[in-house]
């Protein structure tokens, strides 16, 4: 079967665009009424293990807000939590992960073996969720870069600095290698599965590689992601969202991934500029300004998409739609897209 | 008098230098024994307002870990107390401002006569430690940067996004610049008055500016730095430290300041390409690089001092010093760098 908008699709490519597609970060989550009723009745791994309310709530946005493509709801920590740690996600207070990875014994420990079925609620969300959109729009499937799961399975927790898990990698980064290596191969097999399972495009969200020197993400960050991105893109387009690391660009631009997201502190010039003309950039709306007015919103993403151009490119926020933000204002962004049209 | 250690004003000139001069952002802090004493003794306003502990807490570093320079002890929101704000402090949990700026009223409330009253004892500490000092390392004063002041006027405590405040920018505008001048207005008497009372050098901290987008600095961070910059240069040279808005050093190196605080998330030929030779780069080390060992630190700092090269740089952190740094991975750090030679 064939989408019947297959714009996301064609700005991996590079192909001539008439206007570029557009989806938000977080689209499916708390800033939505019909998500807020589901959370007020199922605590959150429920609705990330139900394939039923997984796909439900990864259609909320397709059918509301009218974004190009869906992306299924679930949570970078289900990696960590099928390698066999306990992670506690208490309701807006962000995770909790009782027992941290310290030694080798720890990484030892670690189940790589039958992730797939581990995780085959995300495989089961992502097959019911394909055969519900009915191929309206592609569905992207994710996982949590290696740094950015190391992060939370050394510190246990969301932190300012995360400044154990760095610890952590620079005094020994032996250890920090043989972890970042096995969730990488999960990784690997996981996004393998979840695009067999129906996902059109995988996100690798690095949320917390903006915390790294240039040095530090080359060593850390930068050959996981690429390995990544060589091993999975056979099978379907990679986006790579390395936040805050901006610097990366040249590189990663040269690591396989047909895309790479980024966030608002780089202008679309100097990343285009940085990134070469060979890879779709995805981005940069500043979450903040959903905030304004419908009107200031549709100046701001004309704008935006003036300063990127329509081809090689996905009109994205920069980093996750707030839960404040009024459902009409997300359909500006979203409408803003639709509308705009080559001066 | 004539200062027996004037590298910092030195390198803030650009004159030739055998080794940079080195100090640390929060050097007179949590890490360090004696500070803990006075803490658990004295609440965070007490050891604010009296000149007595301010200067002990102030001299700390200077006697037990050897920096190049004395940075006053004292916040950054100190201006919005004086400026008739309720201002908070709780150990260990940030500040909180329970009346938070929302209109013009607000704004006209705010007192601007007679802040350097409201302030004499950061003056007074200011001058009782340039006395205790007795010249041996210069002493710098500092305030919090307008949009960084706005952020905490507007939003009321810390947030992960200040989005609060973004908002209160982005639709209000015209009130954000009459908060943000006045800050500034105020800001400027501020820092004259340290300089008078003995500050050789004042930073500008921009904390939250690498939050803005490089347009949105332009438009809410960059004119209030180079007001400041501008009116009080002649008095004493200024260090503007926007944390996370590397992208703003071709700009900021046009403002009039000395110098330009980075953190590491940029490199030293980067940062030194974009602000140009006629400015002097402050920073830019890991803080959680402290973490390691002595050894390592080492070995950091010289490859640090290597790429910055020995002029027109101040060795420094990118970010404050944590609380969990042993004191003598922090000597490490600074006698590192007094012990580089150049190559």
């Amino acid at each position: 079967m064939s989408l019947k908008n297959d714009l996301l699709l064609k700005a991996l490519k590079g192909e001539e665009m008439s206007r570029p597609p557009v989806w938000m970060m977080r689209q499916a989550g708390r800033y939505l009424p019909d998500y807020i009723k589901l959370r007020n009745k199922y605590d959150f791994f429920t609705r990330v293990q139900t394939p039923e309310l997984a796909c439900e709530i990864t259609l909320h946005p397709v059918d509301q807000v009218g974004v190009d493509a869906a992306i299924i709801f679930s949570d970078i920590l289900v990696v960590p939590q099928a390698m066999g740690m306990t992670v506690l996600m208490e309701e807006g207070k962000g995770p909790l992960l009782p027992e941290v990875v310290k030694n080798q014994a720890d990484i030892d420990a670690l189940i790589t073996d039958g992730v797939e079925e581990n995780l085959s609620y995300v495989t089961a969300a992502l097959s019911l969720t394909k055969k519900e959109l009915n191929d309206r729009v592609p569905l992207i499937g994710f996982a949590g870069a290696p740094f950015t799961l190391l992060c939370y399975m050394v510190e246990g927790k969301g932190s300012k600095t995360f400044d154990k898990a760095k610890q952590f990698c620079f005094t020994q980064p032996a250890l920090a290698h043989s972890l970042l290596q096995k969730i990488t191969d999960v990784t690997i097999t996981y996004l393998k599965a979840q695009i067999k399972a129906g996902a059109d495009v995988v996100q690798v969200f690095d949320s917390w590689s903006g915390m790294l020197s240039p040095a530090d993400f080359r060593t850390y960050a930068q050959p996981y992601l690429t390995q990544i991105a060589q091993a999975v893109s056979p099978y379907a387009p990679v986006i790579l969202f390395p936040k805050g690391s901006w610097y990366a660009l040249p590189d990663l631009s040269k690591s396989g991934a047909a895309g790479i997201g980024i966030d608002w502190t780089i202008t679309p010039a100097l990343a285009r500029q940085m990134a070469g003309s060979n890879i779709t950039l995805q981005g940069n709306f500043d979450p903040c300004k959903l905030l304004t007015s419908p009107a200031q919103i549709r100046k701001d993403v004309h704008d935006m998409i003036d300063a990127f151009g329509v081809n090689r490119y996905i009109a994205n926020l920069g980093h996750g739609i707030m839960p404040n933000v009024p459902v009409d204002h997300a359909r500006a962004f979203v409408d803003a897209v639709k509308e705009y049209t080559i001066k």
